[in-house]
């Protein structure tokens, strides 16, 4: 396949739901003149508790829709996709390929004084070891200490975002991170963000966040540059969204990660 | 397709997960002379968040695999499944079908003295009604309390049964529908009966609790006694367990689940 940089082309975001929209949010107000088009694989998410395997199975069959659509660049918004799937996405595609956990580890290396590094995501993300070895080849220096934080997404679904839960829950997984004396914390899930106030709260404010999701929009911005890639027309772009399922509560959920209104979107059965 | 009426047919069990091998655990010890074929669908899982078309459509896939397997009946282990998919799987299906939530609707009739019912449930189980219309057929002058607890199931299979952030869920959970003053409350979900011990706590004895895996299993052997497809054979039955993914800790939550080793697992990729 050849690639496709004609700098009109669309940006391809992807994630294993609706997550990835908090970095379309992000791409939208740093980039207003590029097209995006969102694919967000709803019927099968959670992607975070299932095997190597499947996951780059699943990834491979959306980098190839993407790549269908002529995407000038591939964001893989998900961390779970970016932890263990970014080898056999970037081996597919002819564009650019930046992954979430690559600009989260970035972030951190630059934020930490220390050298002492927290990571929290889901179960799959954290059990690959991708923050630790991106981390690593930055600098190998860094200290880390990661945790697995499976009700994190369940809670921010529900909706439970300052609730007694959510503040035990994140206490019990924060305890045995906070105790290794780091200074920097990375956000490894598009969920999180939402998770921050309560997060902050507990981690106390000598701990600085690192929100993979900005720095992933930071990264893309600079990559676009450097490729000459950047959309020059000053039209108003188009935002296409593809789904494989519109659950319940999609719309009101989908528009609290965006920050404004889902239209134009279209459902793919897989 | 002919009914397969040999009653040396194993009986096929189905479920989004591993939640069904509650009810698999169940029928082995009331019917140990019984082959089973059980399904989770372990890469899709879970299901009580999808729109009713994509879970009708994956419900259709599993029974018309389990059909080729020649089961002499089909227990829809799956209360989203059977909430929203019965007939779909019934149409389909020449073996005779039971279904969950049937199972557990009748049990709520028999138990209840005040005819006030609480149920709950996944969000797609009781968005869909079907426990309402369930018990309403049973017996029309009942009335019903149900309470989505999307929580529940994360935090199942976080291992926290016994946990405070699990019990002031359900207390949050449960409060509304205890207000009702209801003398029953039916356990609409296979993750449900390991909560047992904190819910029962929260609402106090004088509430029974219907267990829809328990009830399902007592109606099987009914049916099956019923059209003469009981294995009169004495020899020790053969069990498999199909998946469609070997996701993290799958074989510690599984055998907490079914109560015994797992194995004759195989990977079904869809």
């Amino acid at each position: 396949m050849i690639m496709d940089d004609d700098p009109h082309n669309p940006i391809g975001v992807f994630d294993s739901g609706i997550g990835g929209l908090t970095v379309v949010r992000a791409l939208i107000e740093q980039l207003p003149f590029e097209h995006i088009i969102y694919f967000g694989d709803t019927a099968r998410v959670p992607y975070g508790v299932k095997s190597v395997e499947t996951i780059s199975r699943y990834a491979t069959q959306i980098t190839e829709f993407l790549l269908l659509q002529k995407v000038k660049a591939l964001v893989v918004a998900c961390n779970t996709m970016s932890a263990v799937a970014y080898q056999a996405i970037e081996d597919l595609s002819p564009a650019p390929v930046l992954g979430v956990v690559d600009a989260g580890a970035r972030g951190a290396v630059a934020v930490t004084k220390n050298s002492r590094v927290g990571v929290i995501g889901t179960p799959a993300t954290i059990h690959s070891n991708a923050y630790v070895k991106a981390i690593k080849k930055y600098d190998p220096d860094i200290e880390i200490f990661s945790r697995a934080c499976p009700l994190f997404v369940p809670l921010v679904e529900e909706g439970w975002l300052d609730h007694q839960v959510t503040r035990i829950t994140a206490q019990e997984y924060l305890k045995p991170v906070i105790a290794e004396n780091i200074d920097t914390l990375v956000l490894g899930c598009t969920h999180y963000p939402l998770l921050k106030p309560v997060i902050q709260e507990i981690l106390g404010d000598p701990i600085m966040l690192v929100d993979s999701a900005q720095a992933i929009t930071e990264q893309t911005v600079e990559l676009l540059g450097k490729h000459n890639l950047l959309n020059q027309q000053r039209r108003t772009p188009k935002y296409r969204f593809y789904v494989t399922d519109v659950p319940f509560m999609f719309k009101e959920v989908g528009e609290r990660f965006l920050g404004r209104t889902l239209s134009n979107v279209t459902v793919i059965k897989w």
